[in-house]
C-alpha cells in the first residue's frame, strides 16, 4: 500500500502537455521560475509519500469521532497536518504579498494530486480552504483580507463551504438558513447545513465557514441567497480566536469511504457572521470555491487513479498465476504478463494521464487567464479553463471510479478483502463524481453554458487544437505516430458532429444526452492530450533529451488510447443523440415492479 | 430499501424471452406445468419480499463473528434459512425422486434472482449447496447420493466449494492441500483453503465440504486433483450428525461487502473424507459445481442490478429537486423528471432486463440440453447454454456494478451515506467479478474454448437468431419495431467481424482482446433478448393478451437499449483488435513511479 508521487509523470504532464512553462513569459508569476519546478514537486513528494499516504489506511479504518460537539481525526493527522502547515503548502498559489508563495495553479495541482492520492480524506481539509481562500481573494473587504487570509493563507487555520441543506442538494436555491441583521454591522446565522467537508476538527486553532443563507430581503430561488463569513471562534482585536461562535457539529456522517474526512451536520443557532461579498451575491462567492472544488476533485480522480494503478501494478508484478501464452518458461508467471491483465493496467494507465492532462491544462489555461499580458489571449484561455472545468471534474472522476474497480479487479479475491488497500480507493472514488456538482450537473453545464453561451466557439477552439495535432502527428518523423492521427481525426469528427447537433438541439434533447457528450468530449480531449505527450516525446527522443525509454513510453501509451478509447468514440453518437422522447414519453418504462 | 420481486418482468423473460413454456413438451419435466409458475414465483416472492429482504442492510452492519471455530450470522438470519428448508426451496430444480421439486433450472435461476436481491449475503449459502448438489448427483456413487443428497436437498444441509489456496486462485492447478488413502477406504485430507464462502456457520446442522486436494500418485498441476466429500460431522449409520470432523474455521475475511456471508479460512487437519468421484477427476466435479455457480452469480449480478434500480427509482420518484425543463408547473419536481436522472434509471433498467434475458436463456437451454426428445436438438441447446455461460457470469455482473454505481449516483449525497443503503449495493456487487472464476477467466474460456473449440459455430449460431430477430422487427406491424433492426443488425455484423477476427488472432492476440469481445458479445445479446421481447409484446398488444402499457413498457425499453448500447457495439472493434503488441512490445508503459 506504499505510494510513490510520480514526480516524473507529472512534470511531464504539467511542461510537456500543459505547457506550464510559458507562464515566465507572462510576467503573471515572477516568484515561477522552471528550474523551480522539480524541487516544489520533490518536496511535496516527500510529504505525501512519507508522511500522509503512511497515514491512509489507518484513517480509513478508525474514522473520525464526534464527542460533544468535537472531532477527533484519525491518529497521525493532527501532526501531519502541523508538518503540512510548517511547509507552507496551504500558500503554494497564493500572492506573495497575502504571505503565500506566489506560485502557479498548475504547480497547485500537483500538489493537490500528490495530496489526494496518498490520503484522500487529508486532502480534502486543505482543498476546501483552497477554494474559501480565493473567494475571499476575490470578494473579502480590505479587513476580511487582512484578519483571515494570513490565517488561512498559513493553514494555521482551515475552512470550508457550507451549502447543502437536507432539501437543498442540487437545487441550492431551495435553502433556507437565513441571516438576519445585528446592530453591529454583523449577522446572525440560523440554521442547519449537511455534508461540510472537515466542518469541525481538531487539526487547526480556528475554522471559517462559508455559509450560504438568505436575508429577509432575499427573493426565494439563488437570486435572494448571500455569502457569510463565520468562524468558529470570534477573532479578537489581535486576530487570535477568541469567543466560541454558535456553531456546533451536531452529527457524523456513516459513509462509504474517506472515513477519516469529518463529514458533519453544522448547525447555526444565531451564529455570529459577516457578510462576504455583496447581498444577494452570494452564488458569485459560491462559484468561485466552486470552480476551484471542481477542478480539484478532477485532480482527485486521478489522484485515487493514480494511486489504485500503482497499488494493482506492484501486486501483479508480484502475484504469480499460471503460465502466460507470451512468457518464457514453464511459470507460474506474474499476472502482468498475462495479456487481460496487462490490458487492464494499461487502460487504468493510460485514463489516469489522460484525466491529469486534462486537469493540468485547465490549471495552466487558468494562471493564463489570469496572467497573460495579452487581451486576447487572456480571454482564449478563460474561454479554454471554462469549456474544461466541467470536464476535468466529471470526465476525471469518472476514471477515478472506474480506474479504482479495475484496480480491484486486477487484485482477484485479494481486491475485496479490505485489509488489501485496494477496496479502500473503490470507496473512496464514489464520492467524487457526486459532490461539488454530481457530474450530471457538470454535463449540464457543459452543454447548457460551456458549449451553447458561445454558439459552440470555445469548443470549436478545442476541435481546431486536437486537428492540429493529429496533424503534428501525421507529419512526424517517427512511423508509430501518424498511426494515432487515424484514431484521433475520427473521434475529433464525431466530436464536431455531437457539437452541431447539441447546438440545434433542444433543451430536453440536450440534457438527455449530456452526460454522454461529457464523456465523448472527455474520451477525446483526453486522447488528444496524450498524443501531445506523444508529439513532444518524439521531440525528446529526435533532442536526446531525457531518458529514451521514458519518451517511448508515452508515444506507447497514447496508442494505447487510441486503441482502446479513442476507437469508440465516434460509436457514441447514437447514445448522445437518443433525445427526451424515447426516456418520457413511454412513462412506462420505469413502471413499479409487480 | 424495500424489495419487491419484480414477478411480472421475471415472467416475461422466463416465458416471453426464453420460452421456457417449451420444456412441458420435452417430458423431462413432468413435475411442471406452465400454470405452475406463477404459483412458484409468488410464493418465492413472499419469502424474499418479507424475510429475506428486511434482513440485508442490518446483515450488512452486524456482519458474522467467528469465536472458538464457531460462526454466528446476523440476526435473522438463522430463522430466515427455516423458513427456506421450510419451504423447500432448495430442491426447487432437482429431481423429484431426490426429494427435490422436479422443476426447470429456469424456475431455480428465478428464485436464485429474487434470493439474492433481497439478500446476497444469504443467498450465497443456497447457491453453493445447488452446486454441490448438481456435482453430487452427477459424479457421486449410489450410497454417496443415498446419503447426502436428501439432507442437502431439503436444505437441512449447507454445502461448500473448497478451491482456492493462498498461491492458487485463478491457477487451481497450483493447490497444496493434500489427500492420504485411510485403511477404510477414506482419506486423510490435510491443507488451508481461503475464501469458503458459508465454510461456517449457525444456520443448518451440518456442512458438507467439496475439497480440491492432491493424492499422493496424483501429478503437478490440474491433472492430480481430485474431489473429496468431507462433513463438518460425520454422519452416523442413520446418516445423522455424529463425530465432529478435523475441519475448522478459523479465520473469517474483513471484505468489502457481503459482510453477512462467513467467508471463511478453513483449516482440514487429516480431516475425513470421500473420494467424490473418480481419482485425478477432481478437475470435472468442480467444473459441475463452477459451470452451476458461474450461471448464479451472473444471477447475483441480475439481482443485485435490480435491487439497487428498485432503489434509485423510489428515491427519484420521491427527491424533489429543481425545475425540470420537460415537467409541468414551476416545480421542484421529482429528480426522474430530469432528464438526465431518467436516462440514468432507463439505462439501469435496460440492462438489468437484458443481463436478465441472457441469464434466463442460458438456463432454460441447460434444461433443453438435458431435457429435449430430439438428439439434435440437446446438442443445439448445449452448445448454446456453453456459449452463453461466460457471458452470462461476466457481463451480467459487470451490469451488476454499473447498475449499483449508478444507485449510488442517482442518490446524489445521500447514496455516499451508508444509512441509505444504496452503498450496500456497490459494495456487495464487487465481489461478482471475481469469486467463481473472474471476469478476465471467463473472457479467456469465451474466446479460447467456447468460440474457438467449434470453429465459431456456437456463436455464428447467436448470430443467425440475431438477424432472424432483425428480421421480425423489419416485418412487424408496429411501426417502432424497424427501428431496433436498425440497430440490432450493424450490432451483429460487428459480433460476426470480431469473431472472425478472433478465430484467426493468435493466442496472445485473441487474449489481449477477450474481455471487450466478451463485452460485445454481451452488448449484441442483451439487446438480441430485448428484442425478441419488443417482438414478443407487440404479439400481447396484438393479441389484446394483458395490460397494453406493459407491453409498450418491453418495446420502449429495447428502444433505449438499441439507442445507448447497440449503437456503440460497432465502436468496440479497434479495442477488441488491439492485440498483445501494443500492450506487450513497448514495455515501458508500466514504468515504475519516479
Amino acid at each position: 500500500m506504499t505510494y510513490r508521487a510520480p514526480v516524473r509523470d507529472i512534470r511531464f504532464a504539467l511542461e510537456e502537455i500543459a505547457a506550464m512553462d510559458g507562464l515566465t513569459a507572462t510576467g503573471g508569476f515572477p516568484e515561477f521560475s522552471s528550474d523551480l519546478t522539480p524541487a516544489i514537486l520533490d518536496e511535496a513528494a516527500k510529504l505525501a509519500n512519507d508522511v500522509l499516504a503512511p497515514l491512509n489506511w489507518a484513517g480509513d479504518q478508525s474514522g473520525c469521532v464526534l464527542e460533544g460537539g468535537a472531532v477527533t481525526t484519525p491518529p497521525g493527522f493532527k501532526d501531519a497536518y502541523a508538518q503540512f502547515v510548517e511547509g507552507g503548502w496551504q500558500g503554494l498559489q497564493f500572492p506573495a504579498d497575502a504571505g503565500g508563495m506566489g506560485l502557479p495553479k498548475g504547480l497547485g495541482c500537483a500538489l493537490m494530486e500528490m495530496l489526494q492520492s496518498s490520503n484522500m480524506a487529508f486532502g480534502l481539509g486543505p482543498m476546501l480552504s483552497f477554494g474559501a481562500i480565493e473567494a475571499l481573494i476575490e470578494v473579502g473587504t480590505q479587513d476580511q483580507r487582512a484578519l483571515y487570509l494570513p490565517k488561512l493563507i498559513s493553514g494555521e487555520w482551515t475552512a470550508t463551504m457550507n451549502l447543502t441543506e437536507p432539501q437543498a442538494g442540487s437545487d441550492v436555491g431551495a435553502l433556507r438558513t437565513k441571516a438576519e441583521p445585528n446592530p453591529d454591522g454583523s449577522w446572525a446565522i440560523t440554521g442547519q447545513k449537511i455534508y461540510i467537508t472537515w466542518g469541525e476538527h481538531d487539526c487547526a486553532d480556528n475554522i471559517v465557514h462559508l455559509v450560504l443563507a438568505r436575508t429577509p430581503d432575499g427573493a426565494p430561488g439563488t437570486k435572494g441567497i448571500s455569502l457569510f463569513l463565520v468562524p468558529k471562534f470570534l477573532p479578537d482585536a489581535a486576530g487570535e480566536p477568541d469567543e466560541r461562535n454558535r456553531v456546533t457539529a451536531i452529527g457524523l456522517e456513516h459513509k462509504l469511504g474517506i472515513h477519516g474526512s469529518p463529514t458533519c451536520t453544522m448547525e447555526y443557532d444565531k451564529a455570529t457572521g459577516w457578510l462576504l461579498g455583496e447581498e444577494f451575491k452570494g452564488m458569485a462567492g459560491m462559484f468561485i470555491m466552486m470552480n476551484s472544488a471542481r477542478l480539484n476533485v478532477g485532480v482527485q480522480g486521478v489522484g485515487i487513479a493514480e494511486r489504485a494503478y500503482q497499488q494493482a501494478l506492484a501486486f501483479a508484478k508480484e502475484r504469480k498465476q499460471g503460465r502466460a501464452v507470451n512468457a518464457e518458461g514453464p511459470g507460474p508467471h506474474a499476472i502482468i504478463d498475462h495479456p487481460d491483465v496487462r490490458r487492464m493496467l494499461a487502460m487504468m494507465k493510460a485514463k489516469t494521464e489522460a484525466a491529469r492532462a486534462i486537469c493540468f491544462h485547465a490549471a495552466v489555461e487558468a494562471d493564463l487567464a489570469l496572467s497573460h499580458e495579452d487581451e486576447e489571449e487572456r480571454a482564449w484561455s478563460k474561454r479554454r479553463e471554462d469549456l474544461l472545468i466541467p470536464i476535468a471534474k466529471a470526465w476525471s472522476t469518472d476514471v477515478g471510479v472506474e480506474v479504482a474497480s479495475l484496480g480491484v479487479q486486477v487484485h482477484g479475491g485479494m481486491g475485496f478483502v479490505e485489509e488489501t488497500g485496494a477496496a479502500q480507493h473503490y470507496r473512496d472514488a464514489r464520492i467524487t463524481p457526486i459532490y461539488e456538482g454530481t457530474n450530471g450537473i457538470q454535463a449540464i453545464d457543459l452543454v447548457g453554458r460551456k458549449l451553447a453561451r458561445d454558439g459552440g466557439h470555445a469548443l470549436r477552439e478545442l476541435i481546431e487544437d486536437v486537428r492540429q495535432t493529429a496533424e503534428d502527428c501525421e507529419t512526424s518523423s517517427n512511423p508509430e505516430l501518424p498511426f494515432l492521427a487515424e484514431w484521433l481525426n475520427p473521434a475529433a469528427d464525431a466530436l464536431e458532429a455531437a457539437s452541431n447537433w447539441m447546438l440545434q438541439a433542444d433543451d430536453a434533447d440536450r440534457l438527455a444526452g449530456a452526460t454522454s457528450y461529457l464523456k465523448l468530449a472527455g474520451d477525446v480531449a483526453g486522447g488528444w492530450l496524450l498524443c501531445v505527450g506523444a508529439v513532444a516525446a518524439q521531440r525528446m527522443l529526435k533532442d536526446q533529451v531525457g531518458e529514451d525509454a521514458y519518451a517511448r513510453s508515452k508515444i506507447a501509451l497514447a496508442r494505447v488510447y487510441a486503441e482502446t478509447v479513442l476507437s469508440s468514440a465516434p460509436g457514441l453518437l447514437g447514445d448522445i443523440k437518443i433525445g427526451a422522447e424515447p426516456l418520457f414519453a413511454p412513462g412506462e418504462i420505469m413502471l413499479e415492479s409487480a
